[in-house]
């Protein structure tokens, strides 16, 4: 009676941890989190499409309710993150000051502005963007495309000579990277075959790097590497590398360090400046909700963003870069002559004036994530995406662990992964299962051949969803599997 | 008697060219000019900001009908061009779209969409920028800001020697293009002291620069030079130079040469591809209306753009470039295979997705533009810049020339320049006539210490604020004269 008892309470109590809480595969589980879900109220911020919002062949709005239509499954933060509610009061507000000001709209403020006067846009970028980094202030820019700031980044960081010319990559990096390293070796004249390398799995079915691995590339090729680029989150396997160790092990063989944090940058609790990363850079339409291509940020130590000491090899006061009036110092940026010095920290890799159009949705969301921190929302997101992991792997409890016709690439380790889930489909099974997703109005990613991505994004997506998402997956297994 | 019916014929007839046209001085001449342009009917197309709207505190509407609000008289679309009336539905058409689609925003059309999916808007950019520049569509994209342009530009086409590494440019360059050669000097490891050669203008009160000086300086150079890179139209002179025949000359020392055209394109009749310009850069939030810092564009020409044969010194059937994923093969480029073939042409030269917002707006200006076409816009504005001339200059009749406290440091010659007049004040009066200007609502801009700069928009301004303008300007200065 008392151990029955005790079941009875357990059952009438607060969730507990999915993996000891035997209501886990239930729906009213999933429900009790979200309801004791501290970030619930996001979810409010962000516009779902609706699953008639997918299917619509037009733009225009129509005359039923919409608010009441279902909403899809949206998993695509990984890709490209919703819209924030606020973003069009926001450019609503920046159109209204260049309709009504013009050219004066550069300094003039307003009392009902959501942002300062153009010229000043980027700072207040900047500030925002900080926090959710983990940097200082003037180690971030708002600004450019993620491969263009890699490239000047690069500019700045990859001085190669004959003998230490070599970049380490993944064997697996996102083209654009893999495009640009390539295309800076050239620039200096190397040959690619010989100046990249690339780390590659050890093994094709498990397709995650070991920091063992990583660090032992480093190792073999320390002598002759300048600089090793990395992605923070992997795009491909949803993998989070261990950025502090890495990084320091570079530094300790004198190689520079950059991270690519277009996964990372709003999804997991980054320490840039900690960590002791030299540089970085991302793009903000993933996680970070700016809309599609929109502006992308960038980070530079402040130990290198410095303008007070000689530099080795220069006679300047600043680190070598590509340079633009954006960029220069702001008490003489005005007055056109032509004398180069840079504004201290990230600002000074500033080229030109930024789009305030850009910058102002940008800021939109960053406002967002100024209001929860980065480590609530990681601490969601390790919890969400465990939930999906379990679900996907433990459920139906009954089910032999050989019928499910997928696997996860995906680290098992909560430290080791970011929001995304990589799920790679036995052979022949992915069209069929997108097929049947897109029908139930679930939005996720696929990897040609055989991998679909899927990441719940803490701000606005809920533990019920997850739920809902894996009664349909696995349903769309099943039936691929049958149909095969 | 014949004479006087002749006078009167005049008089009542159509206005003449305002050189022989007796009535010039006129408000009725100016309102008479305006009644017959064949463009005025695009001035309603943009937001001209209201003299109350200038003066303002809040972004938000007032109660009072704002249509009929007296305008300012804006000609500084030099600096930062005014809104189109489109651009807001523009926008909100791409909003609804990232809202409504999500992710497959990028694939899917609408029947009612303004633009293509998200993938392919750059595709839309290039081909309504093409014409406004002259060029074919493959050889422009719209993308990334002007001294990022710059920069990847020089990185294909600034490939320097021992022996040839020299870069011409003017010495009173745009401080961000003297910034930018700069730091690609000693990006190459060369001084920029012997690197960069300063065209600088031969006289101090006649700060343009001559074809034949220009020419003379290549000459002195030609054989230390690897690339000439001037503007197309001088910020601070509003020299339009002779783009056609200083390419051709440089060409013929064997230099490549680039235009910065941030003040050229859409305010003169450029014809990139007819003139072999091998590249050039510009942005669009001049006489573009794309809005403060908006999305830039640059011009490869067809013949840099090749994908198919060999090139010296390369293994490559491609221009060496900076490269990332948005440039390559459209056809591969989501294959995630990491081999690089770019497109032909300028798209080549991608790098980034664009920000969709961003070139959302471009698109909605340059729609306009390609409605009228530079022709005609550039016809009308010899015409209305040369009307501004006279009646600064020839105004009022009776005046001795020394009553005048200004002269232009424009050329006269309609072909050496574009809507652009630069004033420059005697020393001393320029804080008081700005001042007066701004009291009436007119909107310039100045460098200091001692220059205006006038430009009105073929597209939105009109002769009648021509006319207005002179009288404020000329009693702006007889007061600050008085006064001194
Ligand atoms: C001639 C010229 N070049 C370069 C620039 C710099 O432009 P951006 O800040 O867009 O790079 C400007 C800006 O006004 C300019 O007028
Ligand atoms: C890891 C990574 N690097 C680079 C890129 C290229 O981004 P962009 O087109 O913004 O330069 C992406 C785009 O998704 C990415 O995921």
């Amino acid at each position: 009676m008392g151990s029955r008892q005790h079941v009875r309470d357990i059952q009438n109590g607060p969730p507990l941890h999915y993996a000891s809480d035997i209501r886990a595969y239930k729906k009213e589980y999933a429900e009790a989190l979200d309801a004791q879900d501290p970030l619930r109220s996001f979810r409010d911020e962000f516009i779902i499409p609706s699953k008639k919002d997918l299917k619509r062949k037009t733009l225009a709005a129509e005359e039923s309710s919409e608010a009441s239509d279902p909403k899809s499954i949206y998993f695509c933060g990984n890709s490209l993150g919703v819209q924030p509610r606020s973003t069009q009061r926001y450019i609503e507000k920046y159109l209204r000051a260049w309709a009504t000001k013009g050219v004066t709209g550069h300094f003039v403020p307003h009392e009902d502005e959501l942002l300062p006067p153009f010229v000043d846009v980027d700072t207040a970028g900047s500030k925002l963007m900080a926090p959710v980094v983990g940097a200082l202030q003037s180690e971030v820019a708002v600004m450019g495309t993620l491969t263009a700031n890699l490239h000047l980044l690069m500019a700045s960081f990859y001085r190669p000579t004959k003998e230490k010319f070599k970049i380490i990559l993944e064997g697996k990096a996102f083209p654009s990277d893999h495009y640009a390293v390539e295309s800076q070796l050239r620039h200096h004249n190397f040959d690619p075959k010989e100046g990249m390398v690339l780390v590659e799995p050890e093994n094709l079915d498990k397709p995650t790097l070991s920091t063992e691995q990583i660090i032992k590339v480093i190792d073999e090729n320390a002598s002759s590497t300048a600089l090793v680029l990395l992605s923070a989150v992997q795009f491909y396997t949803g993998q989070y590398f261990d950025i502090e160790r890495i990084t320091a092990h570079a530094h300790s063989k004198d190689i520079l360090i950059g991270w690519d944090c277009a996964h990372a940058a709003g999804n997991v609790d980054l320490r840039l400046h900690d960590w002791n990363v030299d540089f970085a850079a991302w793009c903000n339409y993933k996680y970070i909700n700016s809309g599609p291509g929109g502006m992308a940020g960038l980070f530079v130590h402040e130990r290198h963003g410095r303008v007070d000491e000689k530099q080795p090899d220069s006679n300047e006061t600043f680190r070598p870069r590509l340079s633009g009036w954006w960029g220069s110092d702001l008490a003489t940026r005005f007055n056109m002559e032509n004398r180069f010095t840079p504004q201290v920290g990230a600002a000074g890799f500033q080229l030109s004036n930024p789009s305030v159009l850009d910058i102002t949705a940008v800021v939109a969301s960053l406002e967002i994530f100024n209001r929860a921190t980065m480590d609530e929302i990681r601490k969601k997101s390790v919890n969400i995406t465990g939930y999906l992991e379990h679900l996907l792997t433990k459920y139906p409890l009954d089910a032999p662990a050989e019928s499910k016709p997928f696997t996860l690439i995906t680290p098992s380790n909560p430290a080791e992964r970011g929001a995304q889930l990589s799920i790679r489909l036995q052979p022949g099974l992915l069209d069929r299962v997108l097929h049947t997703l897109e029908e139930h109005g679930v939005v996720i990613d696929e990897r040609k051949p055989d991998v679909v991505r899927v990441a719940p994004a803490p701000l606005y997506n809920t533990y019920t969803e997850v739920w809902e998402f894996c009664q349909i997956f696995l349903q769309a297994c099943e039936e691929a599997v049958k149909a095969r």
